[in-house]
């Protein structure tokens, strides 16, 4: 396989095309940003860890019949993907308050939700990715009401198995950001990463935050909780 | 009919018990506000043009078959209306992007929609009334699942009974935002307001703005505008 340019360099990920239409080259970028790319750092060693994290999760939502775009590992901070259309939306599922949500709802951090709740925001830097609902998606022909009633159902099952696989290696999943694309025939499938990038993760024992809010809000040791994430999944899921 | 003690002072209304406690009593105010209550002022004979407004408008929904809360007009600033639990989520239909629309949509301010959006906010001064969706609506328990299905039908219906009738008053309806409560039943009805500070309206002809933006955007002849939205209303009704 042949590495052919640079389809795209988004804020975490380098995107190449291969000489096979079908398959992307994702490479794993240690710089992190936060708040619409108004902080802007590094995480050492971030994109090895989030490779790693991501492909274990890919597989294993692969055996769980979750369909995405993973195809295999291909060095410490690439992987190999099926060449999908990214929808430009950030789908997001929410387990327990944190974030945007405390102001939203006028709830505490921590507070559990009785069932998850479901957001899309739309990918657009320039807007600073607002929040959208089902008529702003159709009006912006981002996706029909099929297409969206889909990627509910779906985010809903990927939360079901992430949640567990966090569970049983001693963390909370308390929110996570997915974003979707289309293959060669239209098919919608997950796409993007899972990892503490784009996950919530509190220690089950502790509730310390495992995840990039330790970058967000300078909480420190943030490469040491990426790392154990890591050594916790390998754990479980070796 | 007797009248009781305040119950809710808002910022364009006042609503009183009576002796009757099926109905209340609503007093409309000059009082105008605007940016979650930044910007203060008075339109002058605003209270009197929007009861006026308002009972046309309530009245020819109820002939529509759209149940709402308006029992009777009082007096040139005040209406009897059905006693309700207000729903505490601000319902916005948009036929044209405007407002807060442009910067979510990145679409100019003029661009017709093919079908109207619809938007939910959660009407809460401290959080600045932020955009919810069902999964929000349904966690802060507001509303279950078959009432904003019931929400949603109706205000579209609503939508294109007030869209008629101000355009045969050569007024565009660009958004307007409702709300419903509950009555002694249960019952979900429409309630609140629909004037020119709860609408957007532009002149069909020269796309002049004939509603709040004039107040919100220092445009100069508000009271004119609210003056000309009646007199059209009431040439049309008659």
């Amino acid at each position: 396989m042949e590495v052919l340019g640079l389809l795209y360099e988004g804020k975490a990920k380098k995107v190449f095309e291969t000489d096979d239409k079908e398959v992307y080259l994702v490479e794993y970028k240690d710089d992190a940003t936060a708040f619409n790319g108004e902080k802007k750092g590094k995480i050492n060693h971030k994109g090895v860890i989030n490779n790693k994290i991501s492909s274990f999760l890919f597989q294993k939502l692969t055996k769980e019949g979750i369909d995405n775009h993973f195809i295999s590992q291909l060095s410490d901070n690439q992987m190999l993907v099926k060449a999908v259309k990214i929808i430009p939306l950030e789908v997001v599922v929410r387990n327990v308050v944190a974030g945007s949500l405390v102001k939203r709802l006028g709830k505490e951090e921590g507070t559990v939700l009785k069932t998850p709740i479901i957001e899309f925001c739309y990918k657009n830097d320039a807007l600073g990715d607002p929040m959208v609902n089902h008529y702003h998606i159709k009006a912006l022909e981002i996706a029909n009401e099929d297409e969206i009633d889909f990627i509910e159902k779906e985010v809903l099952r990927i939360n079901d198995v992430v949640k567990k696989i966090f569970l049983d290696c001693q963390l909370d999943l308390i929110d996570l950001k997915v974003e979707f694309g289309r293959n060669s025939e239209s098919k919608i499938i997950l796409a993007d990463e899972i990892s503490p990038d784009t996950c919530r993760l509190w220690d089950h024992a502790t509730n310390e935050k495992m995840d990039k809010d330790r970058f967000r809000r300078d909480l420190g040791k943030v490469e040491e909780a990426y790392q154990t994430v890591l050594a916790r999944l390998e754990k479980v899921l070796q």
